[in-house]
């Protein structure tokens, strides 16, 4: 799927049915299904083995996983976890985004301008310390400021006592909160990238379907005081890469499930907001078309958004396709039902009996708030609002502040803020006008915060002027207003910070209305959690928190529209692809791969699929076998799959990979690359 | 802008000011503003100027206009007024959309499998036998019936005694009824189409642009008897085409404006309808590019319709931009304010004053309706629906009937019905599953009608179901359903004739809720209409129609972003045009027109502007000279001109043509179709 993640929420009542579904989960490297994975594959992982591969693991905070793959800290990724980096290192001159890169040695590796990979060290449950400074008596709005000022606190004392990233992590919808701490890379260098031809081979029409032929891979490097990092926990390389059959393990960071939902919920994502995220998916994904139509440079500006806008709505369009199936909400409305009937039958569950009716009535907050956005796609508008309001919040204490202002998160903060990546001030112009317009829409022409936000003009020519009179684009001038503190936003004559500031109180209102709505769904959704753990067992894992997940399942096929998919490709299909699809956009392979074909072992299993239950921000994970080896690596899902956000059944769902002998093949054969070759798995 | 029209709807309060915008109106032929004209350019066309100019023009009933151009039938119009028939004539094999088609001689011109063409003969003002028969005391539902009663049997009485084609227009949002007498043609053949590189060359990026370089052109030829129809109005083709400066005349037939339109209206369309509409191209656009990226066969299936989507949508959003400029709307408001102090001083007005209130109330119904929408986008349900309706309809007299149903349609409804036009299943199938999730979109998954619609199913599984089991792709099933009546309805196993019964109730419901709110809107902007008149004067045009109707101007450049584009682009900027696009979709000319590069008379003018008042409609409509000579032919207005459906001002709005001599060099030189050179113009 291009599972770079996307944006929705978990764990199905059902789910938490003492048998669950064949493969399904996603768990907790502090919690792992040791019993379940020995019960039904007679495979009991160590500690040793657990530890190993979590720490052979890594995290792109821009929504990927990846993993370590040398001792001298070489990281696989996906290229399109890579891409937006690629675009950001690329120019008119030097578009590696679609031409690929390769580092003849450690010199000429790239530095990528705003990376931070995290390596998660730790795991450790602070659920009664949250919970303790959140008290019934509460209002939602001081409930909001508690829960925040404690997760600050701890974020800031682990981070002080150890130097490690320190996030804590909401579970279970907010019945569980957990520490996660990281050792994090900021000095990350791009190593290797193929063409996107053969990395996305098939483009948007194959994206999410299943036989693939993709080279979906990319090689970073992490260094430390200006020298690769020496890495203790790195996978092998598996030389002959997955068999059939066998039982294999995704380690990644799945983005967001839904599956803890209820059935108002998804009848929330199923009528109003599937369906308001698509329209402004497709009324992007038009948008960055036409740019593009201006001319070759254009294109190159807006390809890489256009790509991830274009997974999205594939992406949406499938999960909204199962919710709108009568079966799927049929299902849930079952499973529903007799949880609640339990509920109302054990007097000692009735505390928990108003929490649906709870996240019904926050359904219709929700519908409310989305035609209230204040979304301006701006990168611009984005950097000016956080100069603004991290001028106002630096004056309060770290623990009162908006999350992302705390002290504990500066550094990655700023490494965003002033990060030398491009930006282009035609396509921000032109995007910024559509984000214009369509908050007339959504507010209607006569609102009078429109009225305020335009001035007068209309989206377009206010797009212009705002854009015309900022110089937010230059590195220097952001970390001199953001040295000047707040003294320097108010005397500040740029267009952009104006505009933040006048939209400032807003943009607060709405967030607070969201944050309030969350808190009512947490406290709810803690409760649902705890009937289900009570009535159901506790051997559950919880929705998908962006953070480290283990699953598992063999590598198998499936039947589709009546007829049997093998498991794997073979590289020989990928030039068989080419010829019948006659020439067509997304269906030509690279020159590299056309000079190298006879040269390659067409024989080489090229992507394979397995019964692992993943979801976005997976991208990239590693796929090992039982002796902990690399044999894959993560890139989609099939079409079925996407209906893993809200249900999972391993009867058509599929994760699928990258070959890692594939991989090594194509480094060898078509990009020369003996020198990464022999670095791997070392 | 590929006017091919779109479906909007016309005359603002201001347009009525005494002062007319410069070249502003559609004038009607038989109210021809003469002496406005006169006064403003010293030319007063005769009536036996007019009448063959009238009789010389040529309505497509698929949405465009044209001319005759030969005293023995041929017809010139768009290339895109054409493509709907070329996509029709088009197979796997034959592509003519795509590679263009020339008839070496007669026998090998191509019959259009359903193509009325309408010559428009007479005129007459039947406003107050409509009135008549509707009167102040009956409801709205009466007073719909009751004028459908009276149109109805006013074009029955004029078919039966003329032989023509009688249509009762409304003119001025329902102050005026006017019939409209045509010589229908329905033997139309193809002579001539370029490829649609050179004729729709820089598409989508360049549509609604200038300087623009298009040869948007394609000639038929008119039959009757199986000859050459004999016609005595057609155009004398002026070689030389036209000159800068000279004042030139449009005559065609604009589609909808919405000029007389209230600021209630116009707040509708800007926050309600237009941004619907865009949501519902945005996502056909998306799902026609989905469907052709399954190969080059489904590419080309989809293509004249993603064509037609994306001329709409790049118009809406045009239109859309003016409706959110502050300034637009606050003249539009101080206008309306003007008039409604007029009425509310004067006690003769004061029978008006009710009109913008009822108007107001209309906008809230519409809004409501359109989450309504019974809209499947399919052809096979379209004709299902027909199918089940004409039986239905039948059994009552034909001024009872819905419109379409009555006697005097009967020839055109069945000519569309029994259209051997390709209709492919697989498209269908998809593009009828995306409707169906639409409709669950917007009625949501737990409405009661939804549920029967979708039978248990998804949207998927019931499309999938539905073209399954119907045979009405087959003509001759068609036929035989529509000859058996309502007991071949009742009898039918045909899975969309039973969903055409399934839905019909609902349909009618919401036609009938439709009907009576623009019953409302005709008695109210009829009021409005007759305060304008007795406040400003009669000397105004009504809103577009779709009928004929003369505009006006010189060929003048215009002032664009501080630049002065000049009015005629040049034959040879087109190859200079395609090198510096570097081979970009779309900007890439065919091999006839490289190979005739250096035949080819490079300074010929290729497209040229002028400041006529058009819109979508007018595309293939001729523009004349003062002689009444063809020197062009409308293919589209600038950026500028999509704010023409609420507001007309000549500064930048402008209509782009193709050059007579253009045409006449291209046939000459790429085409080797002297034949056809020598037939033009005699």
């Amino acid at each position: 799927m291009r599972l770079a993640f996307l944006g929705l929420i978990m764990m199905s009542a059902c789910t938490l049915a003492p048998g669950l579904r064949g493969d399904e989960g996603m768990w907790l490297f502090n919690d792992l299904p040791v019993k379940h994975l020995s019960e039904r594959y007679g495979f009991e992982p160590t500690p040793e083995w657990a530890e190993h591969l979590m720490k052979s693991s890594v995290r792109f905070n821009v929504g990927g996983s990846a993993s370590f793959v040398s001792s001298n800290g070489l990281v696989l990724t996906n290229h399109h976890v890579a891409s937006d980096t690629l675009q950001k290192l690329s120019s008119e001159e030097n578009n590696y985004l679609k031409d690929g890169f390769l580092a003849k040695s450690q010199a000429d590796e790239l530095k990528a301008p705003d990376l931070e990979l995290n390596q998660l060290v730790a795991i450790q449950d602070v659920t009664e310390r949250v919970n303790a400074a959140v008290s019934d008596d509460m209002t939602t709005e001081q409930a909001v400021a508690a829960r925040r000022a404690v997760i600050s606190e701890i974020e800031k004392e682990y981070l002080d006592a150890t130097g490690f990233r320190s996030d804590v992590v909401t579970l279970y919808g907010g019945a569980r909160y957990h520490l996660y701490q990281y050792k994090k890379y900021t000095d990350v260098r791009l190593v290797w990238a193929p063409e996107s031809a053969i990395a996305f081979f098939g483009g948007d029409a194959d994206n999410f379907e299943y036989p693939r032929f993709c080279l979906d891979a990319c090689l970073f490097r992490v260094y430390e005081n200006d020298k690769p990092a020496q890495i203790e926990h790195f996978l092998k390389w598996a030389e002959e890469g997955a068999k059939g059959g066998e039982l294999v393990f995704v380690s990644g960071n799945p983005g967001r499930t839904s599956r803890i939902f209820t059935v108002a919920a998804l009848q929330f994502q199923r009528d109003v907001r599937m369906p308001f995220i698509l329209n402004l998916l497709r009324r992007r994904e038009i948008a960055l078309q036409q740019f593009g139509l201006r001319g070759t440079e254009q294109a190159r500006r807006a390809q890489d958004d256009l790509f991830g806008i274009q997974n999205s709505r594939k992406a949406y369009l499938g999960m909204l396709g199962g919710l709108q199936d009568p079966a799927v909400m049929s299902a849930k409305a079952e499973s529903e039902k007799a949880l609640r009937e339990q509920i109302a039958l054990d007097p000692n569950l009735s505390k928990y009996s108003d929490a649906f009716g709870k996240i019904e009535e926050t359904q219709r907050m929700r519908a409310e708030l989305l035609s209230q956005t204040v979304n301006f796609n701006s990168q611009l508008v984005g950097i000016a609002q956080r100069l603004v309001q991290m001028a106002a919040e630096d004056q309060k204490p770290s623990t009162e502040r908006l999350a992302e202002y705390a002290d504990a998160g500066r550094e990655s903060l700023l490494q965003q803020l002033f990060s030398s990546a491009p930006i282009y001030a035609d396509l921000e112009q032109f995007l910024l006008a559509d984000a214009l317009s369509h908050i007339v829409e959504l507010r209607g022409g006569n609102d009078p915060w429109v009225a305020k936000v335009l001035m007068g003009k209309s989206p377009i020519d206010r797009a212009a002027e705002l854009i015309a009179g900022t110089k937010l684009i230059d590195v220097e001038t952001r970390k001199s207003v953001s040295e000047g503190g707040q003294a320097a936003i108010d005397s500040s004559e740029d267009t952009m910070i104006q505009f933040a500031l006048l939209i400032d109180e807003e943009v607060r209102r709405v967030r607070k209305a969201n944050e309030e709505v969350a808190e009512i769904e947490k406290q709810s959704y803690a409760k649902i959690t705890e009937a289900n753990f009570a009535t159901l067992g506790t051997s559950v894992y919880p929705d998908a928190t962006f953070t480290l997940r283990l699953s598992f399942g063999p590598v198998m096929g499936y039947e589709q529209e009546g007829e049997w998919v093998e498991p794997f490709t073979h590289i020989g299909g990928t030039y068989e692809r080419e010829a019948s699809r006659g020439g067509q956009k997304d269906f030509v392979l690279p020159d590299s791969w056309k000079e190298a074909k006879d040269r390659m072992n067409l024989e080489i299993p090229f992507n394979f699929v397995c019964t692992a239950d993943i979801i976005g921000g997976n991208s990239g994970s590693p796929v090992v076998n039982t002796d902990g080896e690399l044999v894959g690596l993560i890139f989609d899902g099939n079409i079925q799959s996407l209906t893993a956000d809200y249900l999972y059944t391993d009867r058509q769902t599929r994760a699928v990979s990258v070959n890692s002998s594939a991989i090594l093949e194509a480094l060898r054969v078509v990009y020369d690359a003996q020198h990464i070759v022999n670095e791997l798995g070392k």
